[in-house]
């Protein structure tokens, strides 16, 4: 089973916006097992939107359209698809009294333009999920094959902003395409976020079990590498139902996190912040954060996880030295060092209130300073123990290559890492 | 003159990498005058690409391929050119050499492999710019016209790095294709960041100037969107020289200006951050910043500039609200005011020694604070007056729609333009 996608907008050709959504689908086909081999972009022109669905017919069983599916002049994919189905436009009465419907709930006027996005082609059928107001296309066709019977091919329209598109794809577009293919089993995966061990370092703790796997081909291990946010580990499981593939994928979680230990920190959509902001909640600990080089992008990172108000105090960004001295009861002397990272971290959590506290100090460049080359960078987390005593302090010096950027953003994912590992510690 | 992007490698099927390239190549054809009606991502498959090039070298006069041009036994773009132009691949001793100088210069052992790079087809030349070990190409090929007499085609293959497809398409690509379609005059753009109105606003307030340039359709002015830092105002000009393009370029960039006013904050590369840092160091000025809901963005964003460091004490992330009054001194109460927001600015650069204090208060969402819905935002900026005096304040309260990522993003922003404006005024 092959599926071509075909992103439909002039400004995509133009470079005004990027075409994330062809990648995006890529993605989600190749977990399903259906092949892409070309993926095309064309602008908003009827004769070569029609000619590019037919190409994409030509060599493939399958084609999903992204875009052009709005209500204005420009948007000519249900025209398009008319023609390559042969068929007129139909105006759909149901779809327009939805659509009204959906204006008048929002008490806003509806442009009699919009009615344009109730036209289906005769014979196409609309796309269950509908999250804004643009409604998907399902469009079958028929093309003679090799061997003069006819091939059943299908078209479908989704609309080009993202999380309609998503909705779309997953909600009907895969199956619809699964169930085409023959393919009857389930297809389920589930991401294992590590942090602190390189892709062949995980290999390494791996081979055993990919060996024995690559034996039934079910569950699959693969790597992904995720920038400077570590590597994920994705398990694929296919079986007749979800419950038995979900039932392959808990088992093979447990045995890869039995080989990887705690470098896996988080599931699917976990993130580093939300991670150690779970752990202190759990913990019912606060924190408080001492930034120099990160100028408040730790900070930052945590703020975007909502909730966060329960366990966050806040921070001090302490970039001027005198200010490190100052405010954080950092002693004067050098700044770039294990020790002023840990008076910064002990500083800011007396200043603030809270019950732990972090701290990076360090050349983000591309100056050195205090004869430290840029990506010299220390970083400290401190807490009382549990059931009292002298204070705990982990601390870390690290050199990272890259911009002042690079450096910057390693920092901060690598003091929240280190944060999680000093809570982990502390509970166990 | 019509020209392709062919995007090659299975990694942007599968969406491991989204294919950004094509989108920066469709802007700068565009800017030269050069259409673009068809980008295409095609997997690591002989076949594919040589059919896609054709399909393109069919409807178009010219290709640009991206990728595949390393030197493992996947990388088949040198191979499928020299399909396309009927030719063997030949070895070339001057670029051998160039290779394994660039390995032995580095001090590292070259593999063998890299010496594919080296080949290209027959009748090939090497691209000039050459930043990293892979070669670029330019390959003409003839193909029969409608009249029946030969067409004179070219095929350009640069690697998927993007710095390095960048250097050669600017510094060959763009020139060879402005050559071939006959386009003699050198076309130059600049982008005046503005901040502060509408596109509606905008385009009012640049009206008569638009129809007048409409009659002399040089130089062009275009309106581009830039998410929540504002939009563009992208000037184009066309000229015999460079001198007299940039020449046209200023004059239009003085007219526009003198229209806009203030609204504009930069230009090109220019951003918020690096404007009102500027600002700042012009004047004699440090900063801190006080910053509630945005958890430390402010500061992570002017930190990320370099140099930032003459000017930047540092600052105090105030989530919780009692860090507010204890450690900045606003009075116990509501803190989503602009009288608090006000409070805070004091505070920091009080306690941070700075002379000018900016501060952020607000409710990120989902839930609501003090009553108050979320994207409510209270700013302020305070500095002493030049000359000495009362300090002088100003602040803003906006009501911001979106998520909780996009109201913090959208109240950095606000703060650091109400900042920029504050230093306009003090110099007024």
């Amino acid at each position: 089973m092959r599926c071509e996608v075909v992103a439909i907008g002039t400004e995509l050709l133009l470079g005004q916006i990027t075409d994330t959504n062809s990648s995006w689908i890529g993605e989600q086909l190749a977990l399903v097992g259906i092949d892409s081999l070309f993926q095309t972009k064309v602008g908003d022109n009827l004769d070569r939107i029609v000619d590019t669905i037919e190409l994409a017919l030509s060599r493939s069983d399958a084609v999903i359209c992204c875009g052009g599916l709005g209500p204005t002049q420009d948007d000519l994919t249900r025209t398009a698809l008319a023609a390559v189905m042969g068929v007129p436009l139909v105006a759909d009465e149901a779809m327009e009294e939805h659509i009204i419907g959906l204006f008048s709930g929002r008490g806003r006027p509806m442009p009699a333009n919009n009615l344009r996005q109730a036209e289906r082609p005769e014979g196409a059928e609309f796309i269950e999920q509908m999250p804004g107001t643009a409604p998907g296309l399902l469009c079958p066709v028929r093309r003679p094959g090799p061997d003069g019977t006819d091939r059943e091919l299908v078209v479908y329209a989704v609309p080009g902003v993202p999380w309609e598109m998503r909705e779309m794809v997953l909600g009907t577009v895969l199956g619809d395409l699964q169930r085409r293919a023959g393919i009857t089993a389930v297809i389920r995966s589930r991401t294992l976020r590590t942090w602190g061990e390189s892709e062949s370092g995980l290999a390494e703790r791996l081979a055993g079990r990919i060996d024995h796997l690559d034996g039934t081909g079910n569950p699959t291990i693969a790597f992904l590498a995720s920038g400077i946010e570590g590597l994920k580990v994705r398990l694929t499981a296919k079986a007749p139902t979800e419950a038995e593939a979900e039932s392959l994928l808990a088992a093979e979680e447990a045995e890869v996190r039995s080989l990887l230990g705690d470098l896996v920190f988080g599931v699917d959509d976990d993130t580093m912040e939300s991670v150690v902001l779970d752990g202190l909640r759990r913990a019912g600990l606060t924190l408080a954060v001492a930034e120099s080089l990160t100028g408040g992008m730790v900070g930052s990172r945590l703020c975007d996880v909502s909730g966060v108000s329960e366990v966050f105090r806040g921070g001090v960004v302490s970039y001027a030295s005198d200010v490190k001295y100052e405010v954080l009861g950092v002693p004067e002397g050098p700044v770039v060092t294990t020790a002023a990272a840990a008076s910064m971290a002990e500083g800011v959590r007396r200043l603030l209130g809270a019950d732990v506290g972090i701290a990076a100090t360090g050349v983000a460049g591309p100056a050195e300073q205090e004869g430290r080359p840029a990506g010299t960078v220390c970083l400290a987390v401190v807490s009382d123990p549990v059931g009292g005593g002298e204070p705990v302090v982990d601390t870390l010096e690290l050199r990272l290559p890259g911009g002042r950027r690079q450096v910057r953003e390693f920092t901060v994912i690598t003091l929240l890492g280190l944060l999680r590992r000093h809570l982990l510690d502390r509970s166990a």
